[in-house]
């Protein structure tokens, strides 16, 4: 088999085989085949698109490229989470002990942010203590102990996506719904759990901008799984604005622990009721409906609070820190944004706001930045809600007063106004299953 | 301008600007563009097809990548002459005399052959002394002298296309009409003759093997030609058979003796006189049926023949061997090929008979490969010939006995019988100016 006849194959729309593909995976790992070979197939795979197939192929081929996570031992009651990702997503936070309250089991890998925001394992580091890295023995026993583990991704997890993903961000060839869904999903295979919820986001603060698009996304990825041979359902949601009001790693983490205390409530707890009802709709086998009846009672109980506390706790993190999340809040500075308009906020630019926060220093700019993870911003009035001239529309939080002024000049231009009332969309916009 | 946005843009089929082809041909050249990104673009070209102006656009920024010769001393008068290459193609042996008889000036790279048979460098290092490689001073005086100079390619001609060439021949992106033109043509434009006549071949033995695609790669070059400046014009000729009677660098130079004496008729002088008829007819502005009644004339008074005497001995070649051309023919080995069976011969594989004569040495199977210059085949009775059992159908020429039969087998394969006598085509297909 030779790498330039699956090139020549697929240049000109054929149909590659599972030998194939497995061919090219492999030798994407070993690193027989040159980047220049693998670069060309990859635009000859974006322009010509793939089958299913081929998708569910390759996704498999790149999950078991590498280390993988053996969950079996929790039976069916295994259940992962993704979100494409958003602006203020802190959903993971709080459907995690929702679900391992209710009975399932989350043992869970999560990515670090790279752009706007941190991801779930930058939040977690919020909380003093906690350990993003355990080892297989330690994740494991923590997962059986109290049935939620979440840390860092491995090192050596799917490298054929990785060095795919590295070839595709230099050579245009990312935008591509089959090798988004193969890249994605690889991940989830290797991860592990036999059940998968994804939450695909929609809108201006997110990769996909239609909710066509992220509906195409959504079947693509649920059909792999399925090939894969996992349950899987997606909830489409949309990021035009905001996930809750919190957006920076220590700053979500308090406002994930106002969600679970029941103190919060909006938005932000209907999307995660509705999650952590699907999760537990495939672990425990029950309708949707049950799931998330089950999920707001454990949230009404105190439960799941308790949860959260006893994974912190057992993953070395200061508990104490969720009772009086105030010890959370590191930030020396921390300014009011009043508003020099007065009107309905009509739209908020959900990757603005994101932008606004990276600014502040809650996001990384480049792989190697460091995030403060105190920084941040609080939103005060959001789409919908009238604005009176000088009243606070946010607050900003920081380490250094200089990062301030052109936060908030980014949080502002990323606000629209108007005399009308907008009608606010609906933020979940579909359930596929 | 980053080389990403040039990808994406090809890459969703737009139309590159002048700037952008001009940034990723120096970007090729000054290796600041990496191999991957390269060949993402070189895919996308491919499937996505490019406009006449990128084409030509791609062409003069590759034939001004790196050194090119300047003609412009010579007028109108410089002309030269492309082979898209064939098997027993002699013909710039035999028209640079009858051209540089006639008045104009060939002052031309040609290449070494990869692949089945010697390039024309090789065949005139088939004779004793000839220098193929000159200085440019040289290389001008010699073309001012004698209106001849025939050297190799020097090192540093059209860079970006080596580098481009080199990736497309490992990444399946070779056979693409606007990628095959712009590459050939940027040779021509950086050796730097006014007048360009291009000999595209189609058939079995030719890249190109249809008459359609042929006349679709002809018209191409031609308006690049016309595009980058140059007077230009195409044959389209018959290659589904060998063309003469010889294969080998030396027997073929000793075949070009012979028709420039006036001695071997037939189907390769009358492809020459069409040639040369084109040449001069773009060098000194006549018709192209004058052009060919001058090169029938010159080669009938014989000054041709003592063109290329003149040539030779000036470029340092011993003219005696041209004299007495069975000086020439140095294998110490000889078969003839007897025929196994009886009927007419209904066709021949050039490409079959290609490698028969790479078998015996004639040809390079890798670049490293040492031609055996004085090896090759005499072909005896070609397409619409009756053969008796027992007939000669060839002899082969090798320095080693043991490579004759696996030669002899393969010229064996490479022929078609049957009681029929085959409709011979017309080995000129089209002319297209």
């Amino acid at each position: 088999m030779r790498m330039y006849d699956i090139i020549a194959k697929k240049r000109d729309g054929g149909e590659l085989t599972d030998e194939e593909l497995c061919f090219f995976v492999n030798g994407t790992v070993d690193t027989s085949i040159p980047d220049y070979e693998i670069s060309a197939l990859l635009m000859a795979m974006f322009i010509r698109g793939m089958s299913e197939r081929e998708t569910v192929t390759l996704t498999n081929a790149m999950a078991y490229s590498g280390d993988t996570v053996e969950l079996s031992r929790f039976g069916k009651l295994s259940v992962d989470k993704h979100s494409t990702g958003g602006v203020g997503d802190k959903t993971s936070l709080i459907v995690a002990p929702i679900v391992a309250a209710a009975g399932a089991v989350v043992a869970k890998m999560s990515g670090r942010g790279l752009g706007h925001t941190g991801g779930t394992v930058d939040k977690l580091e919020a909380i003093p203590g906690y350990r993003t890295s355990l080892s297989t023995e330690e994740f494991l026993t923590q997962a059986e102990t109290c049935r939620i583990a979440i840390v860092g991704q491995s090192g050596n997890l799917t490298p054929a996506d990785k060095k795919l993903y590295a070839l595709r961000d230099v050579t245009a060839t990312v935008n591509s719904i089959p090798l988004i869904c193969s890249s994605i999903m690889s991940k989830k295979i290797a991860a592990g759990s036999k059940n998968i919820v994804l939450d695909v986001k929609m809108g201006s603060g997110a990769f996909m901008k239609t909710p066509e698009d992220a509906e195409r996304l959504a079947r693509e990825m649920i059909k792999i799984g399925k090939g894969c041979g996992r349950n899987i359902s997606a909830l489409i949601t949309d990021m035009d604005r905001p996930l809750g009001n919190a957006v920076g790693n220590a700053l979500e983490v308090c406002e994930a622990v106002s969600v679970l205390r029941g103190q919060t409530r909006g938005e932000l707890f209907e999307i995660c009721l509705s999650l952590a009802g699907e999760m537990l709709s495939l672990a425990l086998e029950i309708t949707p409906e049950e799931g998330r009846k089950l999920a707001a009672d454990v949230v009404a109980s105190g439960a799941a609070f308790e949860k959260m506390k006893e994974w912190v706790k057992l993953q070395g993190g200061d508990d104490s820190c969720l009772e009086d999340t105030s010890k959370l809040l590191t930030c020396s500075v921390s300014y009011e944004v009043k508003s020099p308009f007065e009107g309905y906020i009509t739209a908020m630019d959900a990757e603005g706001i994101g932008i606004a926060s990276m600014l502040l220093g809650a996001g990384r700019k480049t792989k190697e930045d460091i995030i403060d993870l105190g920084a941040g911003i609080v939103i005060g009035p959001t789409v919908g809600e009238y604005v009176r001239s000088g009243d606070v529309l946010c607050t900003l939080y920081a380490s250094d007063a200089s990062l301030l002024i052109p936060a908030a000049e980014k949080y502002l231009s990323s606000l629209s106004a108007g005399d009308e009332k907008p009608v606010k969309k609906p933020l979940i916009y579909r359930i596929l299953r």
